[in-house]
């Protein structure tokens, strides 16, 4: 009883066929001894009815069929009658007589309702993947990814890119995060490391004169795991050379246009805002900004240096800034209102926060009296401070007040309803800092990566104030996520060495490590860059989602587990004999 | 001075035009002051042209670029004179005058010239494969290779199917060929396993009610390897539910179809013969016929099982078979020829090889005495045989003598030119055998693999005779190369339980190892079933290649290694501490 016709495609038009059916028992209903069953194929749903005038035998096999049974059936289409008539279902205006059936296999009670809405743990979901991934939720999204991969391999087609894919089994890398190892049987000893990304490899395609590279790759961090990281993603990756930034950012724009359009029907326009990662940390307070709504941030330390509030002056004078938020409309807070979003601006560091209310054209609360009238007039000014306003002020380091101003916006944003979740936003935020000071290992570290290209401006830099280096460094942001990033690289031995040199490697071990990269800028390297999209990420707002485990088929758990397949688990010893390794002993404490 | 137009691209539509082009010094030859320069990007390669005339300063700079330095320079097409055309550049009628130069970068003396053809030794041209990528023939392949992805993709798209990623850390399965291992950080002493293939995770996506699934998925196997074989290797994935056989094959068929025609321009047709198992093997000795020329195995049991030749009654008598293969105008080999083809059969697992010339109508040869009149009738009638022809024998296993007469099928059939390289021939081979005895371990192993299912009419051999059951599995044969194979799966949990105990699992350990696909099938696992390609080797088959390491851009040599990273290679003792795990001491023999 092979398929004729698909039960989500069955409309008025094949009124009077016999067609063959293949598919889920969604419902069964028995009403008098007529049984209506709801089935259900990756199409949709269509009602089939057995009924003793035309189901003959059929009927007692269907009696017997309960939610999820797999079957094949034969019958006729009819119309229904206009009472009963389903508004909610595309095939809602027929029904299908049955009069053949097969039950191709049955199925016990699933653990959970197969629908969408139902509140499940997760970790049941996990375990039993195979039928949450039956919901039409979660089969929406997987066809909404497929469908979203064939257009950025279609329009990368269209450009002249070619899909090269690069290995799994390769390098440890130094730098970045930490690695997923394989140990070789074959080179005792040694092992492979699973790709944090193919940054590399896509260098080396450059190199090669490729020219136009893309990959759908598979990426892998061995790092602790938030609700949005995966231990392994996948990032659609994509690396050119000849092409200047701005061409392509605005071919990225054009990507990003059509995924938008041809997956969930909206437009965006172009070009997106650029902003440089100052502005953004400067208007935003972050290297993200959720750019749907306003609340940008207000720089005071020019008006306030000389108030009389200390603790502003205090902190300008030790190279610190004050900035202020304008929460419009939250001055009529109560004041345990505003005392509450202390503790919340504490996580993110702020040891206090000063606030103003503004009320029938007068500045209120506690720090009020520290201002003079001009500097109050100033404020007003600066801030566009109107009746009903709240002004919040952070004074700290940069870092600190960008942190807690730029959460406090999203808060507040999100509070007064600022934030139209139809909207998609997306801007790029370039010129990001080459090289960030860790002082935990005393050095400076990659902010993107030691492949990144320096501006060419900043270039002098390396010898007196390396942190001040711009790079040639993108990320494009939509709606307050990072959904990708790049840079042009570095493509001349000496610039790589200055790099190199600027992280604290010596030559020995720089060329140790990325030896056949400098050695590769010595036979032709043309100059190069590109960028990689964060494709898990990316999908899950496209879907609306707020969890990366909602658009993947098989995610890992927050401990890194797969529940359904129980792995990572024990291995046997022979496996391990023959890699060479094992299994170190627990520390001694732990073993009492 | 950012690119305008490709160097291939140039025709004499653009004469007059000011272009700037990037690109690769190709050749460079001063004429007597005037430089001429073929500069090469991925579209091809054009003449580009330096004269004190008109390109002032930017002569000076090129007098100094040496091969494969990157350049971008400026210019005007003209036509060439009519003498200076060159016909074998698409390009060829027209140059570019120089008027502006910038080196973009510089390059040493490559260790090899880049052009096809050149004679190089292979572990150079790995450790520098970003030069090797440069050669066009490097550079087709791999187009090659993205294109037939975008035909396989574009093709399934169209036919419904959702492209699916599976994970890559998965779980260590019992069955099968060795697995790379990958400690885990998190769970101490526990290991994730880089996956064989899909082929469970896509099982459950037919559980998971997706219906029609495919993947270019990368699969692993730590096996030692042969030319055709790498660690990591690309297999096109492709899973259906509610799908007959028949029906998949033919969709399939015309898969392979399109791919030809849009990557090479061959047309082949439809549909591909079907051979079952026994019929490739007895025709062909061989479960992966090379169909493009004939010499068919000819059985000859019933003739000479009471003939004179002692060593063909005696294998008869013991169950084995006797054979022959017709080498058409073979006849004509000298004695010496004849015994050279010996060792090559030995090598086959043949303890000799009988013969019998053709010579004026008369059988000539030592083993022709042994037969008698009619007995010579019948070897004539069943062989065809005719003047100048050679007969050649094989008694052994059903085993041997497929190995021996199939090997020397291909052997003769080259050397006698009757294979046609620019023919593409396929054919599916189906109803393999489900189990193979094996004699080291004492028990039934899966052919394919523990998840195949049965014929249906073979079902009732699991208890009596295992070895005799067929599959519902089929390859897919192009030249003589496996391209692909599937099966439908056993989707009934009685079945795979039948199977497991086949295979020697208890009730225990099967339910330890695949409890969670055994559960699944509780739950209204539809009849679902697949086939995956191996795309390296066809694209190998494609590009018209020998060596599987010529389609992929980064791969291992035969002992796993990338000589182009060095991996693998030994690690910080403090990330295998990260990861429980130790180098074992080498074995005591080994330490002196």
């Amino acid at each position: 009883m092979t398929r004729s016709h698909n039960c989500g495609q069955l409309t008025t038009a094949s009124i009077g066929e016999t067609v063959t059916l293949n598919g889920w028992v969604q419902t069964r209903r028995d009403l008098g001894g007529v049984l209506f069953i709801d089935l259900r194929d990756r199409t949709g749903i269509v009602q089939i009815v057995f009924n003793p005038d035309y189901s003959g035998e059929a009927l007692q096999i269907a009696d017997k069929v309960r939610s999820e049974y797999v079957l094949a059936v034969t019958g006729k289409v009819v119309k229904r009658d206009d009472e009963t008539v389903n508004r909610n279902l595309p095939t809602g205006e027929i029904e299908v007589q049955i009069t053949d059936i097969e039950v191709l296999n049955a199925a016990k009670t699933p653990p959970f309702f197969i629908e969408d809405g139902v509140e499940v743990d997760e970790s049941l979901r996990m375990k039993y993947r195979y039928l949450d991934l039956r919901r039409p939720e979660m089969h929406k999204t997987l066809l909404l990814r497929s469908k979203a991969a064939k257009i950025f391999r279609d329009f990368l087609d269209n450009e002249g890119f070619i899909d090269v894919e690069t290995p799994i089994l390769t390098k440890s890398s130094p730098e970045g995060a930490r690695d997923y190892l394989v140990p070789s049987r074959v080179h005792e000893g040694e092992f492979f490391a699973l790709p944090q990304s193919p940054q590399i490899y896509k260098q080396l395609l450059m190199v090669g004169g490729i020219e136009r590279y893309y990959q759908m790759a598979r990426c892998f961090r061995d790092e602790d795991l938030r609700a949005d990281r995966q231990p392994e993603f996948t990032q659609f990756d994509i690396e050119t050379s000849f092409m200047p930034q701005d061409e392509l950012l605005s071919m990225m724009e054009k990507l990003m246009q059509r995924l938008l359009k041809e997956t969930i029907g909206v437009e965006v326009a172009l070009p997106f805002q650029r902003l440089t990662y100052a502005e953004a940390i400067g208007k935003y307070g972050s290297d993200k900004p959720d750019l749907r709504f306003g609340l940008e941030l207000v720089e005071m330390n020019d008006i306030v240096a000389s108030s009389g509030v200390k603790v502003f002056a205090s902190v300008i004078e030790k190279g610190g800034e004050v900035k202020c938020l304008n929460a419009k409309g939250c001055g009529t807070w109560t004041r345990k209102e505003i005392d509450d979003l202390g503790p919340y601006a504490a996580r993110y560091g702020a040891k206090g926060l000063a606030w103003i209310q503004v009320k029938d054209g007068e500045f209120k609360g506690p720090i009020v009296k520290f201002f003079s009238e001009e500097e109050i007039a100033a404020v007003k000014e600066r801030t566009g401070a109107e009746d009903g306003d709240l002004l919040l002020f952070s004074a700290d380091t940069k870092k600190v007040v960008a942190d807690v101003l730029g959460a406090l916006r999203l808060k507040i944003g999100r509070q007064l309803g600022l934030i139209d979740d139809s909207v998609f936003k997306f801007a790029w935020v370039t010129e990001f800092p080459l090289l960030g000071y860790d002082e935990d290992q005393k050095r400076y570290v990659a902010e993107h990566h030691p492949f990144t290209r320096p501006m060419d401006e900043d270039l002098h830099l390396f010898d007196t104030d390396p942190g001040a280096i711009r790079a040639q460094a993108y990320d494009i942001v939509l709606n307050g996520y990072e959904v990708g990033g790049g840079s042009q690289r570095i493509y001349k031995r000496d610039v790589q060495e200055k790099m190199f040199d600027a992280l604290g490697f010596t030559q020995e071990l720089a060329y140790e490590k990325f030896g056949y990269l400098m050695d590769a800028f010595e036979y032709g390297t043309p100059p190069h860059g590109g960028i990689a999209f964060g494709f898990d990420r990316l999908i899950m707002l496209l879907a609306g989602r707020t969890n990366l485990r909602e658009t993947i088929a098989f995610p890992k758990t927050a401990s890194a587990t797969d529940l359904l397949m129980d792995a990572p688990s024990p291995v046997d010893a022979g496996q391990l004999e023959q890699l060479h390794i094992k299994l170190a002993p627990k520390p001694e404490k732990e073993k009492k």
